[in-house]
């Protein structure tokens, strides 16, 4: 398996797919981005798909080409973590129509000569799975022993079930919901105007250009980071203080427009920093999928339906004060599982953090995961 | 008092001021747009003012000179009404900073002989109150029977309070705060920069151009206005309900980026409707304003030093989905006043609407109004 180029950090390949998408249309060729960790064992038993959030990427437990930031999610993957390459094949691939190398709107269009821009297919969360599972075909691996995901993650882990129940033994699903609601809809929806907003967006042809909706784009990001936090951190990390000149003299009320407030500064730092990594058609195009997603929907508005005869352990982790995608949209898949009389364990963890608190240090969310890993022999 | 051009609807005066500000400067002449309803009686025991909220303005119980829509508080200020102009002489002022009429950045500027954009001074929620004050002297109105408010309303009366405590004899202060938080100030922070995004914004100096920040402000209106909202009444009102097309064939998917969904067709209304009637550099000045409150902190952060010795009485009425001033502030605002003596009465109403809902039909926050007025001889 060490000679086998499809395994490795920072893999690329491109499929012939298509991939069928939820639109009717097909997409083809299909570039995918994807890091695996550890090897895949002689009976190929050990495979463990990792699902990335919105903004997330491939490099899930190595570092990140554009920022040099450590992988997003070292504190679950690793040697000795419970997700852990010494006994687990784990893989994590760029969801198609983001921006770190799978096909997405920043890609290059075969049949333009020139990117995607707003040519790319409008996709769904289903559609990432779809292509995701070709992927899995073209390593060879039939049967995942796990998919995990948080947030947008724990979508994909839901529907991978959901489209190819014969082919997950268990998921793991953190901070997540089977649908977007009216509000998360609403958020993603102001993000999305921010970008179409900014002149520099040109109806998503400004790749090539010296100007980018950074503007644009930046305040989508500051107004989505607001739901990853929770009211609570906010208050415990900046409360109202002010924020120190950069002479070092004490913060004191400037009354002008600067960032005069610690939490103006780091939200300000947030949509900067953002718009150094990812694309704003990406931004556009993953949103929509996941205001797209309601898993009931295709199941005459029954979610016990998606999940009809699993044979697939579920495990599900909200925390309570996450207000993005709330403990109640946990309990709703639970109870859905419970219907469909598929195995299913839930725990509602503490954490001042809101939704981000599954990218933290959650000693007991790694507890809960080791536990159910090693639960099912894995 | 029929004859007193000073009283009536639609007023305009412009008078010598200064305002001292909390900057330090002083702001003069200081022209004030504003509405009166009712007579004042002899004794001039009679009079109410009412403070409008952050987007609010002077045409509490009459038409809206730009939207044609009625007054914004028709339901709680009229005749047969809590605030009755029966009964009461009701004084509603434009707040400093804002655009209806009163001293703001779209002002005529005498020093410059242009508006003032981003030279107007910034300006807090106490310098609206010391300006408001300056009005009713020029009314021959020492006292006030009551002052009402909401949401910013709200923060202008403790303030008034506060500043003024041998001036006011009562006091409600409805789906208010007496500090912004940091949620709050972030969610303000993405609606300035959305505005300052805006390459129309021109650093404030759009007036008399062709192109305004419109699209700037709309996000911004946007992303407020998911914060006046509840998760529960968005779910209520809209849900994943999809958008019939103008044609009237029933809401499909369109696998694009119309506005598919209700609750995308309401936001998009809901900014562009509001960039008619609002000016984006005084969205910044009154965010700016508010998110500077914090009424304690110039008290060394004793809230109840505030009201030392205050005799007005005060009533307080929270909404329980609203999550923008949730009942814990009202509730902190109602343990100052009881460590520092002041009567204070206190309700958290029940409502689907979140922070607009008192703006809605709330039966029982009138009901709660019209009792206090009139336990206090109103």
């Amino acid at each position: 398996m060490n000679d086998d180029g499809r395994f490795g950090l920072d893999r690329r390949t491109k499929l012939l797919g298509p991939v069928k998408l939820d639109s009717g249309a097909s997409f083809a060729p299909v570039e995918f981005a994807y890091e695996t960790y550890g090897t895949l064992n002689a009976d190929k038993s050990n495979a463990i798909l990792i699902c990335h959030a919105l903004t997330g990427d491939q490099y899930v437990a190595s570092t990140h080409p554009v920022t040099g930031k450590p992988g997003w999610w070292t504190r679950m993957v690793g040697e000795g973590k419970p997700v852990d390459p010494d006994r687990h094949c784990i893989i994590c691939i760029n969801v198609l129509g983001s921006c770190m190398g799978s096909s997405g709107p920043a890609s290059f269009d075969p049949a333009s000569d020139a990117p995607y821009g707003m040519d790319f297919p409008v996709i769904t969360i289903a559609d990432m799975v779809r292509a995701q599972a070709i992927l899995l075909d073209h390593l060879g691996i039939e049967k995942l022993a796990c998919v995990i995901g948080g947030s947008m993650g724990g979508m994909l882990a839901l529907t991978f079930v959901s489209l190819f129940p014969d082919r997950v033994q268990s998921a793991i699903v953190i901070a997540s919901t089977a649908r977007h609601s009216a509000q998360n809809i609403a958020f993603h929806e102001v993000g999305r105007q921010a970008i179409m907003a900014d002149p520099h967006w040109q109806n998503g042809g400004y790749y090539g250009s010296v100007d980018q909706p950074d503007a644009g784009l930046a305040v989508a990001r500051m107004a989505a980071h607001i739901t990853y936090l929770s009211e609570e951190g906010l208050t415990q990390k900046f409360g109202r203080q002010l924020q120190d000149r950069p002479d070092g003299t004490k913060g004191t009320k400037t009354f002008g427009f600067d960032a005069d407030f610690q939490v103006e500064s780091y939200l300000r730092h947030q949509g900067l920093s953002f718009v150094e990594r990812f694309d704003a058609n990406s931004y556009l195009y993953i949103t929509r999928a996941m205001d797209y997603y309601d898993l009931a929907e295709a199941h005459g508005g029954s979610l016990a339906a998606a999940f009809k005869n699993t044979k697939t352990r579920f495990c599900l982790i909200s925390f309570d004060t996450d207000w993005l995608y709330p403990t109640i949209e946990s309990k709703r898949v639970v109870r859905a599982l419970n219907a469909a009389g598929a195995a299913a364990s839930f725990v509602e963890l503490s954490s001042p953090f809101g939704h981000d608190a599954f990218l933290l240090d959650a000693p007991e969310m790694n507890r809960i995961v080791d536990g159910f890993l090693k639960a099912g022999g894995l």
